[in-house]
């Protein structure tokens, strides 16, 4: 089933409030095997929402309306979609009556425009609202069918679930459709450098879709599997899993909900390790990082931001001659860094970030962007020099992400030579 | 002026990505005196794209496009819009020779694939691309112009500024609507704290409106006032903006672009004041947030992330009877642990944070959530204590919030008494 979505008030189209509505429906939809053909948004005007509506009914088997359901003079949904299908409006009395009860209860006076919620086209199917005053509707016309619901997002996700998920079951009259998916998480690698390793992988399977995601610093891809059966999608879901793991293995840090700390946390965790951090360019941010998951405390020790010189040599014990022959921003430095933090936390690890983030410090041969990182395990220390491209807090984010990769890789490689 | 907007991509109608895009462009063309017929998101097909853009040509005299515009095989949208107008399209060498430098400097190995991104429609406009690879381009029909950037969001915000807008105005002819308006950040207040303090402030502004919008963990009012001369319009909104100020200065850190720490650097920097950093629960955050801002150097000399017991005895100094007797979560440790780092840097200032984030370590005494902030300028120490709500990351971001407030009270109130 192709489903349309309508999304209506002043507020979207004025860009004051960003519409989540419809990505919370379509995200269902698809969870239930169906498809959206097009999500629309529109203000608070009749013309607008009749071509709308018409248009939506002629791509879908069904159009899903938000928002517009309000007391105030402004919500004109109802009054439109019934002029729309050529209906009138009547007034319910049985909701009118739960209204009224509602603001008794609640002690909020009654004032009389709040009958306009008691209005419907004739021949609407009620759909109630369990958590607030407006109740939506459902209309069929040539086989198809519309329901409308508020747009307040608590409300339209309780009467998405409880009254038109089971509407549009009713009226589909489809085999269930069960899908699955996978997100497959990347670093380190470009989208169309994926794009190509996966040029000679055969990804046309039955029901198979994928899709590719720049999410920087990372690559996404999300595979999704529909099928009759729920075995039946799974296992087509892990053939394309497999073929792209085959292509891909070396890039691959995580998939669904796991986050590049959060895999480097549960690492350290499991191998019993403990790290300790200095980071000059990067400010903080890896440590934020790692702390941001529950249990850190577990493998993370201390981390220092060494900012000034004095502070390199102070507390990580760099000569100032290194500082001074090499530059702050140099292997030598972030070799001992590396190895300077290890021995004050008295840690088995010790990582290490200097670097220039810019916009000035740059110079012709050591461009803003340029980055030293160096992993140590006490025997032996590895360092990469980076240049990365654009603006400070992104050449932050990018430093920290490899930083965190390089330890993802010493520590499911077990050595430090890759 | 009425634009349409399109906003293409799988992962949209997928429902695994917000379209945030269509939101921040509504809000930019209501500001600029414009109003949005339409948003509409569609997956990628070419059908589908193709029928979007008649409809919104239909209906509006510009549409604006996002998105699909990547290197991989399913991104169709120059194409699809080529096919819609019936024209070819052609690479452009110059596009796609400073695609092959971009690569070249960061070092990135060229892919036949991306090629793709320099091809456009026969006749195109193209609009640069200053964060990334994938160029915009307009083309005309009929008096209308239509605009295509990449859905990325931070390339579509730069392209649609420098690229989308100067085009826009250059085709619209219209008398111009000077529109001016002004974001007042507030901290350290709720939603309807605000809503109380302003309930006698009279705000009915003829041209002026305003908008609440919650930040966590801060608070916006926007005020946008529009009007036929740029000083009619600025001087309105110096009246409203002046009655905001008059009931609630002292929770304004900043306006429009302000971020809290992009502030305290600036006092920092203005009063030739330098400062060291001790974090336990916030785990770097702070010194995250304070070297985004570029040249935060000149103030910042170091900062630690103390997250053991054994780290806050060894680089700052607290004596462990006092972590055994009142914890490391105390005013105790905290006021040490601020004068410690003060003296481990030799700086003006020492800031310290250590609390519990969460989810487990909690205790009755002191549950999830309890976080001491200590600020010393060497003479005198002020702590503060504070229990907030939510999850770990939240926990952390509203604790380093209120660890960069307190420094700005300080800052602006030279005493450590407030």
């Amino acid at each position: 089933m192709r489903i349309g979505i309508l999304a209506i008030g002043n507020e979207l189209t004025g860009g004051s409030t960003q519409d989540t509505n419809s990505s919370f429906i379509s995200r269902e939809l698809n969870a239930e095997g169906w498809s959206v053909s097009t999500i629309m948004v529109s203000g608070d005007d009749e013309d607008i929402i009749g071509k709308g509506l018409d248009y939506l009914m002629a791509l879908s088997d069904a159009v899903i309306v938000t928002g517009g359901l309000g007391p105030t003079s402004d919500d004109i949904t109802t009054a439109s979609i019934a002029k729309a299908f050529g209906l009138n409006l009547y007034t319910d009395e049985t909701v009118l009556n739960q209204m009224k009860d509602r603001f008794k209860k609640y002690r909020t006076k009654w004032i009389s425009n709040n009958t306009k919620q008691a209005m419907f086209p004739e021949g609407a199917e009620i759909i109630p609202n369990p958590a607030g005053t407006a109740c939506g509707f459902s209309l069929k016309k040539n086989g198809k069918i519309v329901t409308v619901i508020p747009g307040v997002p608590s409300e339209a996700k309780k009467m998405f679930s409880t009254g038109v998920i089971p509407l549009l079951k009713r009226n589909s009259g489809e085999a269930k459709q069960y899908m699955v998916s996978k997100t497959i998480k990347l670093f380190g690698v470009t989208e169309a450098g994926i794009d190509q390793m996966l040029s000679d992988v055969d990804l046309k399977i039955t029901g198979v879709s994928i899709g590719f995601y720049p999410n920087f610093p990372e690559n996404h891809i999300v595979i999704t599997s529909k099928n009759l059966t729920e075995s039946a999608a799974e296992e087509t879901l892990k053939i394309a899993e497999r073929r792209i793991e085959g292509k891909l293995q070396k890039y691959i840090f995580g998939y669904d909900n796991d986050t590049l700390e959060g895999i480097v946390a549960s690492l350290l965790t499991n191998r019993a390790l403990t790290l300790s951090v200095a980071e000059s360019c990067t400010g903080g941010l890896i440590t934020d990082r790692l702390t941001n998951i529950p249990g850190s405390s577990v493998f993370f020790d201390r981390g220092v931001v060494v900012y000034s010189n004095d502070s390199k040599t102070d507390l990580l014990g760099v000569p100032s001659e290194i500082l001074n022959n090499f530059g702050a921003v140099s292997e030598e430095t972030a070799v001992l860094m590396a190895e300077g933090v290890r021995k004050l936390g008295r840690t088995d690890l010790g990582l290490a970030t200097t670097g220039i983030a810019g916009p000035t410090g740059g110079t012709t041969q050591k461009p803003v962007g340029t980055v030293f990182i160096a992993l140590t395990d006490g025997e032996n220390t590895i360092c990469r020099n980076f240049l990365f491209g654009g603006k400070r807090k992104r050449i932050k984010k990018i430093s920290s992400q490899w930083a965190l990769e390089m330890l993802r890789r010493f520590l499911i490689g077990n050595s430090l030579n890759d």
